[in-house]
């Protein structure tokens, strides 16, 4: 069983390291289940007190398909360059990913999706308000105005976090050929 | 029906442009359906022949999933960073995005598996080889070793491309507040 080796050599566990990955990473590609074709979407979200938090529109397929099936895998990687070898298929990939499972549900206690729009904010907007977003601003972007949202909320039951360490000797940078 | 008109603005309809962007992307997110459960994976790929090629082990989840159900999501995203505004419930993320679904196929033909395997080196390690990858190395790897890999393929069925673009004006930087 190579390939278990091979996975199990790339686990990451360490949780400070797996939070904040979790914590700056600026995208998510979350899967969901439609009848029995997946369906992949990148979206902005955030990562605080353990779970996953994520708006949109309150219409549409993503929401279709949660109402009929709500399990979610949540998954964020990031590619720190290529790494030659002078053996083709050795040539590898230096990444940090994680993956989360769980159900989504949508937040609809007031102040738990105004905490989550303002972690929202904090992350991606860090310092540019000089006031906290308030409730009435939330419930007025839930509520109607022809831009309906909801925030949606994954507890994530299981997360694997892998990596492959970048090897600055073996980066490939433009120009670089077999013989340096 | 608010959302409908939203994404119909952002849907990217320059075929060019779409090509090129799948040309030059790093990182495919693959969703995959284990019975009623998503599954997104991290990969690198190529764009060739109008159709995705991506590689890896031979035996794992992923492998024991597509061969139960074959639908694939191809996802790809680009975040070119975030539009600030005076209504936090207007921040926006400018981007690009493409999104492909269709089963996935095993390369069984070698000419086949070693062209795709030749467009991922082009791809990742522009000019590092000084020769072709001969069918030999690829055979050699696809057959066993301890490492025993596949090449995967997805002709898709439909591709659908959104993009927001950046507006420079609105950018967000760190520093940046409100009053400027």
């Amino acid at each position: 069983m190579v390939t278990a080796i091979r996975y199990n050599q790339r686990t990451c566990m360490n949780e400070r390291k797996i939070n904040d990955f979790l914590s700056k990473a600026q995208t998510v590609f979350l899967g969901l289940v439609d009848q029995t074709t997946p369906y992949v979407i990148p979206l902005n979200f955030v990562w605080d007190q353990e779970c996953f938090f994520f708006h949109g529109a309150a219409e549409g397929r993503k929401i279709d398909i949660i109402h009929k099936n709500p399990n979610a895998c949540f998954t964020i990687s990031e590619n720190y360059g290529t790494m030659v070898n002078p053996i083709p298929a050795k040539t590898d990939t230096a990444y940090m990913s994680v993956m989360a499972e769980g159900r989504i549900e949508v937040v609809t206690d007031l102040d738990e999706a105004t905490a989550a729009m303002q972690a929202m904010l904090n992350k991606y907007v860090p310092g540019y308000y000089h006031s906290s977003l308030s409730k009435a601003h939330v419930e007025k972007y839930q509520s109607s105005l022809g831009s309906k949202t909801v925030v949606h909320k994954i507890k994530p039951i299981h997360i694997t976090a892998k990596e492959s360490k970048l090897d600055e000797q073996k980066k490939y940078q433009p120009g670089r050929t077999i013989r340096n």
